[in-house]
């Protein structure tokens, strides 16, 4: 395995004290296994049981979780191109249901609704952004780059005053209040999260943005109406394949003829397999598309891509920053969820920061209009001006 | 078929003097048909016979063409969600032959060595491009949006003093001398059109870059060697879709580690039909990707997509401005080629000019990256600078 991985900088350590490493390797960390029967089984499927044994504790890993993560998705990422059996067996396809209404509901259930707390623990303070920020600096705080996220968004989408909004999975509520404090627009705002939608409205009423911003706990396939722009942030991971032409038909009835959206979502340069372990613990039924497959929900439909950005180094400064802020609270939150479940939080946390950071895993912001709008700006300069610069003007 | 065709704002005038409308529509420019077989033929394939007809001058379009194939293609990106069998009879795909190497010497032959006696006649003085201008503001003269499209590409390949780089068909080689002037790179540049080689060679040589610039007459499937930076602009559309892997698989083999690249092609929303006579009489061989089918290049070698551009109004521009510059030459055009000629050719720019101002065509700029480059930049301000609202350095 160790050879497939094309001898990585770590090796076994096993339970008799043996050590195990590729010939010629330059071994700076290891892996203590502590029995035949668990080493049998990472042999087997490391993509699930690296996480569960370094969830339950039982197996250590000497060294810096994070350049030991990194390590694992440089050596996925160089070894992908191999075209061999055994590599394609030790990377087979995660198992995922589709994400039907009623899976959906339970499938976010499982991870959104862990309680607001927990997340504001380590969230940005000023918008409860779950998902990737914009660092127009690297040098910005978190709360600065998830401010120039919405944004960019808000810019991308050229919103002005009287606009009509639809966010499909608005988390928080952190854009559509953003956008509703700052452009002038109203903006109705779906998800099935109920904590989330409890959250997000008690913070509208608290800001005096209720007239302007409607939560609505629903699916977005139920979005009615017709509306000038189509967002939605870190909802398509959940969508599923087989849900994109359904999604696209949903944007396709509910946007004006000059209509216009953006989709920003984790993605992949190719197809390769989800982390199985991910699937099973953290997003039971996500799935990460390749630009290929996301064109599943344009191009039935005809609508025009605009523009593609792709951030993925800004989601390893973000996941970075989260896991950061998760250590300093670690101990409010062992007492909480127990030790299992913060070993395993930490290790997706730094496992999904490495793989952005390898370029095993990529953002994706996709800008769309449809067909014939001709309303569209001449460069993308607009997004640049000035306060992106780290000032802001609210 | 006009009631196929949405109703659209004109009609045929037939050899007795009979006009023929859909009811309700109103009416504002008529095609004057001469005879009963022409008629048929038109209603049989009007893709490939308006085109026939109106280069030979045997159908009359009353007003002005621009207008005219405006509405038409208005109808067409209107049209193609239309499911009927009838709608699929009138926008039947386009016949094309494969681009294997020697069909693509003669395919390239046939447009591109036309004489560049006569590109120059209508194309920009400053370095012939017969591509998508970038118009950064939209009162830019065609000189300096040519000039600002090479800029954008330039700063969008992030090129540096001492890169290498390889482009994939180049014209009459202006990008590979801007690049070499003012980046202080090196490039070698392939192509297959002979006179365009020639020209481009001379060029090299008049200005003091022939030891920067190489200029290959040779297919891009036969690009040895490494080098930082892949480009190709306005080639795509001659390779075909059934080579689009092998592209790939010659940009990965060229690229070195930290390798980066850019595409710039016509693209579509969706797969509709390529028209049948530009098929066959302006481009054969070529065919339009939508973003999905471009993904062949870059998904199965992993390459990893950064930003994706569509400038489809620029074109609109650049067409609208070649055009007007065929008009001002056509008397020298016409005692060369011949009328059936300029009428074609005129039909040829209106119509893809109107394709792209009714979104029936897109044009993408597409940049990538190997998997694992990181050296990406944090946001791409640096495309908007300020030379690019009109002051140039040189």
């Amino acid at each position: 395995m160790l050879s497939l991985l094309r001898n990585p900088p770590f090796g076994f350590k096993l339970w008799g004290g043996e050590e195990v490493a590729t010939h010629g390797s330059r071994v700076r960390r290891w892996i203590c296994v502590p029995d035949r029967s668990k080493l049998y089984k990472l042999l087997a499927n490391p993509g699930l049981y690296m996480g569960e044994y370094y969830s339950d504790g039982s197996i250590q890993l000497e060294g810096d979780l994070w350049s030991f993560l990194l390590d694992i998705h440089a050596s996925l990422v160089a070894g992908d191109r191999d075209p061999s059996l055994l590599w394609k067996l030790i990377r087979r396809p995660a198992q995922r249901r589709p994400s039907t209404p009623e899976a959906a509901k339970d499938n976010i259930h499982q991870h959104y609704d862990l309680g607001n707390e927990f997340y504001q623990l380590w969230l940005d303070k000023a918008a409860m952004q779950y998902t990737c920020a914009y660092f127009a600096r690297p040098d910005m705080t978190l709360e600065q780059a998830q401010i120039a996220k919405l944004d960019h968004v808000c810019r991308k989408l050229r919103l002005k005053p009287g606009d009509t909004v639809v966010e499909a999975g608005c988390g928080w509520g952190g854009l559509a209040r953003h956008m509703a404090r700052n452009y002038g627009v109203t903006v109705k705002a779906f998800n099935i999260s109920h904590e989330q939608i409890i959250f997000a409205r008690e913070r509208a009423a608290q800001e005096g943005l209720a007239d302007r911003v409607e939560y609505i706990e629903d699916d977005y396939r139920n979005i009615q109406g017709r509306f000038d722009v189509f967002a939605s942030v870190g909802m398509l991971e959940h969508v599923g394949p087989e849900q994109y032409r359904h999604l696209g038909a949903v944007i396709d009835r509910c946007l004006k003829r000059d209509g216009r959206g953006l989709i920003h979502t984790v993605g992949s340069n190719a197809q390769t397999p989800m982390n199985d372990w991910l699937q099973r613990r953290i997003f039971p039924g996500s799935y990460v598309p390749t630009l290929r497959e996301m064109m599943e929900v344009f191009e039935p439909h005809f609508l025009s891509v605009l523009d593609v950005e792709n951030l993925r180094l800004h989601y390893e400064l973000t996941l970075r920053a989260w896991l950061d802020r998760f250590e300093r609270h670690v101990d409010v939150i062992r007492a909480r969820y127990g030790e299992n479940f913060v070993r395993a939080f930490r290790f997706y946390l730094a496992g999904c920061g490495t793989a952005f950071a390898a370029g095993s895993l990529q953002l994706f912001q996709v800008v769309f209009a449809k067909p014939n709008n001709n309303d569209l700006p001449w460069s993308r300069r607009h997004l640049y001006d000035s306060y992106h610069d780290g000032e802001r003007r609210d």
